[in-house]
């Protein structure tokens, strides 16, 4: 089940220490110009190794792709795009080949599997998340043409929470801050936090503009269902809410967007109503657990039933909310473009706009 | 799109005040049990009428089976149940017929499909979430054979949280609270809302007991995210936490849960790691915003763009959380039934299991 | 696996003598006219005991609409149409109940689910084909909005072929035989084979008129490939041609269809190429065994092992491809339906149709 | 719609120049060893250029697994295997560039994405195959675990049909034929054709051997309508039947199998009755056109829809049956593989082995 989507549906695969990760993505609309630079200018905003809040493992993350382009224009057959993996050097595994790291996935896929490749955690490793931000490039491309537009920033990091939400600022931060007023508090806590060989959680706003009012398919493929599976199925998010979040905490009289010709007056409902895109921009919070990579030694066991003290070696991000929020942004993208391409076939009148 | 589920696969139809509502369940293994009286008492457990914390809207919510099930045990074949809307009194819809109900999906329906049946909100009524209660009631026919339980409870009302999880309690209690010392002020504080003519939203709990591990297919169809989808796919819920939901303000080493022999010291995690079952109870959160139906004047517009003062009538819950708990349950054992069936797939020992 | 298509996607139910046989259909889309009386009519065309060459079992077949049509139109939400079996007379099974009927399912069934439901051979009756009826009639609804136009008709029974292809015939022929210079002698050959308790094999042929350019979805759901899917999970059909059913002996020569400016002169290809309609007739032909029941003695075992000589009484049709025709139809007509969809997303010009 | 299967589903991508072609194998069972020299060999028997009955274009069809197996077993993650294109000799297209090759798909894709990749039919190649042989060796792999084995051979070229069959034989002939008294006048008819700058059709049989009892989902998912389904989706397949493929000429009484205590009389469903594995062999046939590339002047249109006289140039099979055999192997075991999966879910006996 490493595949997403209905119509715009893409598979991934590979691991963290394979030869490669990628993506095979089926049901891109031919006639599309594939901006290689575009994509490859989204992989790299999610790069590893660029500052001092993120890993220091270099990737060149470089996109390659293998098919369902000609003469730098998608011809709706599958395109398919490979990531080798360039920092693969072949270290010494043993101290984590046989033991469960706490707060990773290596005991549930050894248990499920009963194999696993331990390799900086192979297939669970956030490496995966590359492969969707290319995906998410192109699905971004198919947006641009319609002048949908995706935002993120971070707005929160170890529980201190943003009071602005200044996307341009956050494009441009080294931590992705949707406050200015908090991004040096907010670094401070990070550099912190890696002193102590800890890490930290955080929270990622994203916003999309601009969305056709009509986008999501009721009842178990609503906009707003499926943008909560895509969001929870990235590494390290535990929760999310669409729309005000404090929405289960108000009365109706206070929730309720009361409607005006020009639509609405509030948007406590973050732009779904029924699973439906109301026109407002969509807006939705997820939350990153803090990352399970520390430094420090913990109390686990191996996978002979052993309990041992356990202590960690190696790169890792501080937190991962930061990097986390651009393959959020993907992965909302890739909601939207399988969105605007169901809904297309929902009305006769849509039919005869094609056909007759 | 109102199909959910890969093996355990089930269709929902019908509108709020159509003939019927239904559901055709797809691959229910041959040889369970079919116990109708337990599928009759969920149904009652979600029932409107019952006391005065819920709408005051009569369904008897009657069951019928039509095929699928034989001689008292289910055959392999699809499962499929209707009830028969036996409330739907021809009233005067006048009032609704054109107006767009702030809150609600008239809005939505409306300017998606270019035509709605307005009668009760139809499709996009919580009326629908009764076909998931007898989905889940088969669900957890399966899961009982295995030792699976699901339980549920109110822990948030109106801003005031639980400080109590006590699930027997919660079970007896008119209004499913987890905190008996909070049960009375909940009891007010919906009963104030209801005479101020507006409503309140509400956080329940769920908890999945005794699962084994292995469950969850990463890296789209995972234990959470799929979970994540069931529950935001129910009317009203805006938001989904798995596990600790101070999780993303905590430290790494605060928040990871150590092993030992005997499985894991804590349980931040809420029994998913890597997206897949580790054997510990799998808990979450999830928000109800405030029922959108309230009965004071709200500004709105109508079908022809006319702005509007609008005033509800009718009989409608105060709050949508409690009844609502019910259904997240049925959607929870939806998704490990599908879950189970889908990981006995996964390795070439369970394949030899079964046929060798 | 009781659903079909993927955007025009249905899932039938209901076993022979169950309470009820029917379908959920989802994805019609919305502002579709829903003809109930053409819906009837073509139930009508497939009901048993309208004459002497098929079963004397009487069943009204009458369609009940349960959701998804609003005042007479399709509102976008699932169409679920129920037919209860009327004819299900409650007589004694104890013939068939634990022997497995030579070419039928009954030994299968067993094998797989341990389990059946044997009254009138229960899901794996061709009672479920009524379904298959009433939901090729609403794709039918959609394809007379555009002009598309699906015929049938019976092109040899007991291996004597029809010389005409004469649809408007067969229309109103008894037996929908295509070649009125054969029509008596296989009405003939009928009674004959009825007279000896035996049964008849034949063939039927489909045409698809008036097919846009472009339907089908290269390289697993083209449009033949998923035609032949649907046509042989029709009961009893064998096997499928599409086109020229010489196709395999010729040459390339004289196999490919050579264009001209004004369309292909000719259609070996049978209107699609590499899985793509070429706006030419779509031409197929299915073939149908004989009906396995038939009133001779015949070996067989039962459940529990034993050898017996079976001798099966009741009232079946003598040669099911005639009823099997209209079936045949209505499943066309679902492939063209979803393949109409489907094909609406798959240019960038076609989203900027319905978007811009 | 470049994906096939529900458990063991896989996605393919590539043009014919692309820079490769490739696959994705989602839901293999994790610990299944992956014999790579077979997977080869496999490659191997599909290859081109091997003798003068085939084209003499020459492809390594070099197989290079990117991901999935670790220590040279299957982890369950997705398996990529890639196959660079080497002999994508950069030639002048001019000549096909926008015309519509008779026989080919160039009309139907340009038509339907208003794009193309021409060279060497792009995506519409039959050397897309290649990538089905891989993933069909991946499913043979997991078959041999349970003694399934599948044969094929080519039973039928340019109308003169085999009178044995001998898969033993088969094997090892050049052109994979069934008959050996056969496999002379074969070989002329094919020489004769070339040199005729023509092209031959043909028939190939397919053989399933020791299938357990039970495989098949009822009702859209039978063994018989996906095995039609896989066939007919390969290039230039444009019929199959399964069983006895005179079964539509026959009588009930001739056609039905009767049944003894240690299996069936006879075989003429070809093991499969109501779409379910009845345990006797799987037998099927599928009928190949005669390849559309001939080297004789035929009539067709350009892009520009001009009418011209064209003659291909180039390196084709003169026959497409003969490697096609290899690839309806494939297609056949990916069928078996994804059905095996699917039917070990199907019973509470089979669940209860898998976790009790």
């Amino acid at each position: 089940m490493n595949d997403f989507g209905k119509i715009f549906k893409f598979t991934t695969f590979g691991e963290s220490h394979g030869k490669a990760i990628g993506v095979v993505i089926d049901g891109v609309p031919a006639g599309l110009k594939i901006d290689e630079e575009f994509i490859q200018n989204e992989m790299d905003r999610r790069k590893p190794g660029q500052n001092k809040f993120a890993t220091q493992r270099k990737e060149a993350d470089k996109v390659e792709i293998l098919s369902g382009v000609f003469e730098g224009v998608s011809t709706g057959t599958p395109i398919s795009m490979v990531i080798f993996n360039t920092n693969q050097k072949s270290r010494d595994y043993n101290n984590i080949k046989d033991v469960f790291r706490p707060g990773h996935a290596d005991f549930t896929y050894q248990n499920k599997y009963g194999i696993r490749d331990y390799r900086g955690g192979g297939r669970s490793s956030a490496r995966e998340t590359a492969a969707r931000v290319a995906t998410g490039a192109i699905a971004k491309l198919i947006l641009q043409e319609l002048g949908i537009n995706i935002k993120s920033g971070v707005i929160e990091i170890g529980g201190l929470r943003a009071e602005l939400e200044n996307y341009d600022f956050a494009k441009n931060s080294e931590i992705f801050a949707l406050d200015e007023n908090k991004e040096e508090i907010w670094k401070s806590a990070i550099l912190e936090a890696k002193k102590e060989h800890n890490s930290l959680g955080g929270s990622v706003k994203v916003k999309i503009e601009n969305l056709p009012i009509g986008l999501g398919e009721p009842i178990y493929y609503k906009l707003d269902n499926i943008l909560a599976s895509a969001m929870i199925s990235i590494n390290a998010v535990k929760g999310i809410y669409i729309g005000n979040k404090e929405a289960h905490k108000l009365k109706g009289s206070q929730n309720n967007d009361e409607i005006k010709n020009d639509g609405f007056i509030s948007n406590n409902a973050g732009g779904i109503l029924g699973g439906i895109s109301d026109g407002e921009d969509v807006e939705l919070e997820i939350y990153f657990k803090p990352t399970p990579s520390i430094f420090q030694s913990q109390k686990t066991i191996d996978k002979f039933g052993n309990e041992v003290d356990f202590k960690l070696e190696g790169r890792h991000d501080p937190i991962v909310a930061i990097r986390g929020s651009i393959v959020a942004e993907a992965m909302a993208a890739v909601v939207v473009a399988d969105m605007l391409l169901l809904n297309m076939t929902r009305t006769m009148d849509n039919i005869k706009k094609v056909y007759l």
